[in-house]
């Protein structure tokens, strides 16, 4: 039941959506063999995205972050993020004045436009809130969470604004043997707090996988049926491909141990097109 | 705060999507005035279309009913139900086989194929299920809830398959002062029974409006801004409509009365662009 | 880790509560060898209770299902049921009046007194509904799922009045392949689709288990330290049981297999004492 | 419906129950007109007690609060604390070993005893925890919500042990317009990350409001029907005391408006007693 050739299942399709973390790469570095298989997909002309939820930086900043790992493969166009669309979100809706956002600045430099200007929630005066349309989790470092989160909800109570988490994750791993708490996290506890529907973006939620066939360049036609997703977990990855009517490809790498496979399969109802070792091949 | 003017707001889109229930009829009929709406946006060159948490009809049914009404321009094509999803989803993901249905026989035609065959769950017989390879939740009539609410809890206990609930709404108006229970909530109680993972087809989610995008006809790239989403209820058509990046109006003729709305969108934090008495005009 | 010798475990305390099905009973009579433990209890003058989420008959009735398996130790007295919950939550808070009630007549007899008399949901007229001052949920069975629980939804919006749920579990075992919906789960539906706030009896609620403290008739004075809770479910038996202060036995006999176990045990962190085959000796 | 005379229905009951915060005190202070309640208590040999969901302090730190805003009536032995019955848990379950916690060392000398000892989770050692034999969360201050957070979710990873958390609640008010986080928001956000089960003690718990029952001195065989609680929160204090089957009596001082009440009370199905503008009276 757990294939050990990826490699014929990749020869199947014309498109291929990786996760990052746990596919790609782990805490440490890529994962060995990936390599070979981007090859494989450039030398037969198929396509392939990152389809990450990650809001920490801009598509030009995680490209770099591959290259200096020696992947030239992956450039800012192969790379669709869940930022991505918490910038489309605010281009639409939202269009001008000050936008208050949880995270790193350097995060939020991707989201900053001609008419929409940031300000970090350790800058916020809380008397002086009236000109903040929206707020936005972006990454769990920047601010301190005592004096801040306390902040970005007392300033939600005096602004009924537009809340958008563009990272739904709650941990990712920061060593082999340690979890950190992602902003998805604390982003819940603020929206169980405060009893308001926050605007998640990220995977599942199926306008990741639009905004990623969106921008399919080589297969602009492409149907469904030929494209392939592939992730370490369930609930995201899996759950999301499945829904938009991909394929999927559950690998080892990462969130799903190869002796919890069986059972979180069975226990969850998500249900893979493939289980594989790893997205690595020869 | 509140409009009484709603051809003013129609005037600024190219195209609007509409709920049905609430927005354009009620249980007993059309909201009044409704015919001058649609007749506006065909006289002025726009683009209308029906986005419905209905998986009780096909489309072409769901248009006869307009017709009896005396409403011809909502031809079937200009309909997006959810359950035209779940038909893409089995076509994409189940291909072959038999998907059984809780709902109606009526329900079911439309999603049967050449290669998908359906049955009923009231005719499944639990000793003879390994040829079933989905489930999905279609409407809350056709089948006794007594016994085949329990077989569908034994049907999932013994196939790990997929299931679709094709309408996620928990309650239906069945008179002035009646509500019915919809298949949603009685498919969130299996759900919440078994453990696992539905899948779910219906506004909020994002997927109902990329259909819908998709079928634009006369407008074929049009920007987002130039939509915008018409409904009576905040938690489905004005938060999607909000996430997919449309402007939206809450109508006051359905879910949402009059001397709540205020206090709902603050509670809820779910913003509609406008709020207006009614989608008619004279 | 798995204990194989009960009676060592039981030797320790002076008082035992069981949990009724997958503990002493399953669908199918009496687990075997339960009456050793039973004889054991008495010879060493133990005391013991039987402590069950069942509102479906009275403590002289479940008492009487015992005797017909030849049990005659189990008499009403050392029976804690969670319709003796409602029944008191009703003579305390509505003290007069009509109750309606879902489940069957025979259910309901155990909750009337002077005061109080009931109406089956299925009687209830809802043009009529001005002096029905409380609503019990007590049993899957005695009613038509499609008509009586879409009125017991309106019978609601009518009627802002308590609503108390006897019997919290979701499923119980119909025979050795097949659950059946338990009314817990019917009341969750409910109480999701009106958005209020039922009242629950039953394990794990520590009410349940200071009702049995307070009929301990030979120990009036023991300590929760000599108290063991014995139960074949961690949701409910188990964290109960914890979380009053008892020490608690898991055994593998309901709902909790042996090659779960543990599994079960890491990923609730719901954390029994023992862990033990069987409640049954030889 | 609002009563202006609290004195008449004190006048009806032997003991009465009052919450702390928002009923008998505010951010800045006693309620005026408070210590004529208690003088009316006193001078009619009534008994009372507060029921308090407070973690932070031992009845006696928090008795003496109260003695230095000039009540000498609210002696320790009046108070029943969520942090008692965390104690108490400790006491019976855990027993002896090292008990880690998150809060003040102030808020942990209360719980410590002979055979159990404290170690905040700042000072906690990853590498070295398998002498951990429970967590407790007891108050929001004491530590880094950034490093020691984190800290806390590692450490359940490496031991599954009890963890206990002393206060429900999610804000508390920290001025007239600010709200803060309250340990109950963190410890379910942790709860929600690890997918395990906490033990929760806090209204609107049974376990608190038996606590304190048992607690009564001058009235020790008094009936439920003659205890009063008195509380400013529906989702605490009402539904608690009405389950447990006291009468009960919302007060408008503290988290719930005069404008809100009789929405909140139709919307929840939350029903006091009595619904009265204050505790005070003259």
């Amino acid at each position: 039941m757990i294939l050990d050739n990826f490699k014929s299942v990749l020869s199947k399709y014309d498109v291929v959506f990786f996760d990052a973390f746990g596919v790609l790469k782990t805490y440490n570095g890529l994962i060995p063999g990936i390599e070979n298989t981007l090859a494989y997909l450039n030398d037969h002309g198929k396509d392939f995205y990152v389809v990450t939820n990650d809001a920490s930086r801009s598509p030009d900043q995680l490209a770099e972050s591959y290259f200096k790992m020696g992947i030239t493969d992956i450039t800012a166009d192969r790379i669709i993020s869940s930022g991505m669309l918490a910038r489309e979100y605010l281009d639409y809706k939202v269009r001008a004045g000050l936008v208050a956002y949880v995270g790193t600045d350097n995060s939020a430099h991707y989201i900053e436009t001609a008419e929409l200007k940031t300000i970090s929630i350790r800058k916020v005066n809380l008397d002086d809130v009236s000109d903040i349309n929206a707020l936005v989790f972006l990454d769990d470092e920047g601010f301190d969470w005592n004096t801040d989160l306390t902040k970005t909800l007392n300033l939600l109570r005096k602004r009924n604004i537009p809340v958008i988490v563009a990272n739904t994750d709650k941990t990712y791993p920061a060593s082999k043997t340690r979890l950190s708490i992602a902003v998805g996290a604390l982003a819940k506890m603020i929206e169980d707090t405060i009893g308001r529907q926050f605007i998640r973006f990220g995977k599942p939620d199926p306008q990741m996988f639009i905004f990623a066939y969106q921008h399919i360049k080589n297969y602009p036609h492409v149907s469904k049926r030929n494209i392939l997703m592939v992730g370490d977990t369930l609930h995201t990855d899996i759950l999301g491909g499945n829904k938009f009517g991909l394929d999927t490809a559950l690998v080892l790498t990462g969130n799903t141990q190869a002796e919890d496979a069986e059972v979180r399969i069975r226990s969850t109802g998500i249900i893979p097109t493939y289980i594989s070792v790893s997205a690595a091949i020869d």
